[in-house]
C-alpha cells in the first residue's frame, strides 16, 4: 500500500489535471520516477527500463506502464486498480528492434487519445530522445508537446504529511552528519567513514529505518574539494586536510540534505575567513526567508552579506528539493539565482547551499529549510560551523 | 589521475573511432557516464546535469563538457588536456530559457564540425528528448544520427586491468552477501540489515575500500518478492519468509553482482522444488558458457535444463555488465534470450540471472561470470543454494 492516504494522491492528481488543462494537454506521460511516486505511490528501482504513467484528463486514474516483471511492484506500492497496470513483455527491454514506447503509443490509441494533445517530460532523464521518436512514429495524428516539470511544480508545496517525512529524514541526517564529523581524522580510510555514513543513513533511528538518498554521500578531501561532485576514495585522510560533506537523510524517498566542512587539523587564515563569510551569508539568508519573497531576492541577500569579502560565488546558491530518486534530490523548479521570480509559499522546501569551490579548496555550509507561515524552519539541527577534528 | 594507464584509454578511444568510422560518424556525443569514464576516466556524481564528451574522429582527444563547477573534477579524474575541458556557465543549469546543448552546438560549430555527421546516444538516460531538440536547432546543417550503444559495445570485452577490478568487486561482494545471509532473521528490521549490507559494500576489505553500486541493494521480503525491483522497508522479518538478495560489490565503478535467496524458517516443498530447478539450470549454464557460443544458446541450455519442471521464465536470463553508474550496472548490449546472436569472446562479463517472480513468491540465484579462453569463471565464490536461517 502507498504511504499517503488515497485522498492525498487524488488531490495531487486533481492539481496535475488543473495544470494540464492550463497547458491544453489531454494527457501527460509522466516518466520522472519522483512524479510517478507522487501521483501513485509507485516505488521501485525499475527506472533503468522505460516506465511511466499516462495521466488522461478525462479518466479517473492514470495508467502505469512498465516491464512485466515490475508490474507486481505497481500492484503492491500504488493505489491504482489492476486494470490500470500495464506490464509490457520482456522482449521490449533494451531491444535492437522494438521499443517500449511502441506499446505506449498503442495504449494511447486504444484509449481513443491518438489524435489528442500529449505532454511529455522533454528534459527528464527517463524520457530519452528515442522515446520521443517512437511516440511520434506511433502517434502520427497526435500533437506531442512539452509537459516538462508540470508535476514537479505541483510537488513544490509540500503537505503536512510530506513535511512529516522530511523531518524524519532530518532526524536521520543529524545522525549521518554526526557520524561523519566524529569519524574523520588523519589515518582513517575515507571509504571506512563513507561506510559508516551509509550505515547511519539506512539504519536511521530506533523508531524508523532510512532509505537510500538520491545522491550518494559527497565527501571529497584535499584537492578533490575544488569541485562539487567527487567523493571518497580508498586513501586515508591526511593532517590539515579539508573534507567536504554533502549528505542526506531519506525517508520514504523524501530527503533532508545538508553540507558541512571538516578540517583535520588547523584551518588556514584563508579558510577561516571563507568559513566566517559563508556562514554569515547563510545566516542572513535563513533569517530572511519567508513567504511572499521571490527566490532571486534570497540571492541578493547573500550577495549583500558577503560584499567586501574575497568569496566569489557565481553558481546558484540553492534549489527546491524533496521527494526524489537518483540522480538528483533537487526538483528542478526553484533556483536561488538572479531571474528566478518564484514567490515563496508555506510548504516549499529549499536547500540553501552556497557551495564554494576555488582552484585550491572547497567550503560548504548549507541548510535545508521548509517555508513556514512566518519564516522558515531548518529540517535538521547541526551547528553552522567549520568542524575541526 | 585516472585509474588505468593512459595507453589503455587511448586504445579504447581508437576502438571507438574505428566503430564510428564503420557507422560513418565524424563525431560522437557520449552522454552515458560509464562511456565517459571508459574513454577518459571521468568519475563524478555530476550526471544529474547535462554533461558529456564530444569524440571527434579527426582530433586526438575528446572534449569534456559539463557544468563549470564540475570542470575541476574533469581535471582531477581524466587524462584530458586542460584545453579539452569545457565548463559551461551555471545559468544553463535547469534553466527555463537556455540549455547546455546550445553550448555543445556552439562548440561543435567552433571546431568546424557544424556540417558533419554526428552520432548521439538516443536511448541513454542522460540524453533527453530536449538535448536532441537543442542540438538539431543549433546545428541545422549537421546530420544527427544514432550512435546509441556504440561505446557500450566497445566496452563489452574487458581488459586484464578491468577484470582485476571486477575481481576486487567480487571479493567485496563475498563479504556483502555473507553479511546479509548472516544477519537476516525473524525480528530484525529489514533496514538494519540493509545498513550493514551498505557498510560491507563500502568498507570493502582491509586492502581496499569499495564504491557505491549502480543499483541499490535489492532485498525485498514476503509478498514483495513477487516482483523484481522492490527493496527493504522498516518492517521486521517474519518467520518462514522469503528474502531475495540482489547485491553487488563495486570497485572503481566496476561491478560484481549476485543474487541469492534466504528463507527465515522452513522452505515449502514448492520453494524447494523451484530452488532445485533454478540451481540446476544455473549450473548447466555456467558449465556451458565458453567462447564461440551465441548468447541465445545459453538460454536454450536453460530451457532444456528446466524442462519438465513447473518453473516458468519468460524474461531474459542474463545480460552483460561491468563499469557503470546509476541507474543500471547492465551494459545494454548482450541479453541472454532468443534472438541474441552475439558470439561470446574471452573478456566478456555476463550476469547469468534467471530470476523467478510469480504472483505468490520470488526466487533468485545467479552468477556473475567472466568468459575465459576455455570456459568461464565466477567473480565471487558463494554457495549456490537456498539459504535457510
Amino acid at each position: 500500500m502507498p504511504i499517503f492516504e488515497i485522498e492525498e494522491y487524488q488531490q495531487r492528481l486533481a492539481e496535475t489535471k488543473k495544470a494540464m488543462e492550463k497547458q491544453g494537454l489531454d494527457l501527460l506521460i509522466v516518466t520522472d520516477p519522483a512524479n510517478m511516486n507522487y501521483l501513485t505511490g509507485y516505488d521501485g528501482w525499475s527506472f533503468y527500463v522505460h516506465q511511466g504513467l499516462v495521466v488522461f484528463q478525462d479518466l479517473a486514474e492514470p495508467v502505469w506502464f512498465g516491464r512485466q516483471q515490475d508490474s507486481n511492484g505497481a500492484r503492491i506500492t500504488t493505489w491504482l486498480k489492476d486494470e490500470n497496470i500495464l506490464g509490457y513483455e520482456d522482449h521490449y527491454v533494451q531491444s535492437r528492434t522494438v521499443h517500449p514506447y511502441d506499446v505506449v503509443a498503442d495504449l494511447i490509441k486504444d484509449k481513443g487519445f491518438g489524435t489528442k494533445r500529449i505532454g511529455v517530460e522533454t528534459d527528464n532523464y527517463y524520457f530519452t530522445a528515442r522515446c520521443l521518436g517512437h511516440l511520434e512514429k506511433g502517434l502520427p495524428d497526435a500533437t506531442i508537446t512539452d509537459g516538462e516539470l508540470l508535476v514537479n511544480w505541483v510537488r513544490c508545496i509540500k503537505s503536512k504529511a510530506e513535511i512529516r517525512y522530511m523531518k524524519m529524514a532530518g532526524q536521520i541526517l543529524e545522525n549521518v552528519m554526526d557520524t561523519a564529523v566524529r569519524l574523520i581524522e588523519p589515518g582513517v580510510r575515507e571509504g571506512d567513514v563513507a561506510a559508516e555514513v551509509y550505515k547511519a543513513m539506512i539504519a536511521g533511528t530506533p523508531e524508523f529505518t532510512g532509505d537510500y538518498s538520491a545522491i550518494i554521500p559527497i565527501m571529497p578531501s584535499g584537492r578533490r574539494t575544488t569541485t562539487a561532485h567527487l567523493s571518497w576514495t580508498d586513501r586515508t585522510y591526511q593532517r590539515d586536510e579539508i573534507v567536504l560533506l554533502e549528505l542526506s537523510g531519506c525517508k520514504y524517498r523524501y530527503h533532508a540534505p545538508l553540507s558541512r566542512t571538516v578540517i583535520t587539523g588547523r584551518p588556514t587564515p584563508e579558510m577561516e575567513a571563507i568559513s566566517n563569510t559563508v556562514i554569515q551569508g547563510l545566516n542572513s539568508m535563513v533569517d530572511f526567508i519567508r513567504p511572499g519573497i521571490r527566490a532571486e531576492e534570497i540571492e541578493v541577500k547573500w550577495r549583500q552579506a558577503i560584499a567586501g569579502s574575497r568569496v566569489v560565488k557565481e553558481s546558484r546558491i540553492g534549489y527546491a528539493f524533496g521527494l526524489n530518486y537518483p540522480p538528483d534530490w533537487g526538483e528542478h523548479t526553484i533556483s536561488l539565482r538572479p531571474g528566478d521570480t518564484t514567490v515563496l509559499e508555506p510548504g516549499m522546501t529549499i536547500h540553501v547551499m552556497p557551495g564554494i569551490w576555488t582552484n585550491t579548496l572547497g567550503f560548504e555550509c548549507s541548510e535545508a529549510v521548509v517555508i513556514t507561515e512566518k519564516g522558515c524552519e531548518c529540517l535538521a539541527q547541526v551547528p553552522r560551523q567549520l568542524f575541526v577534528t
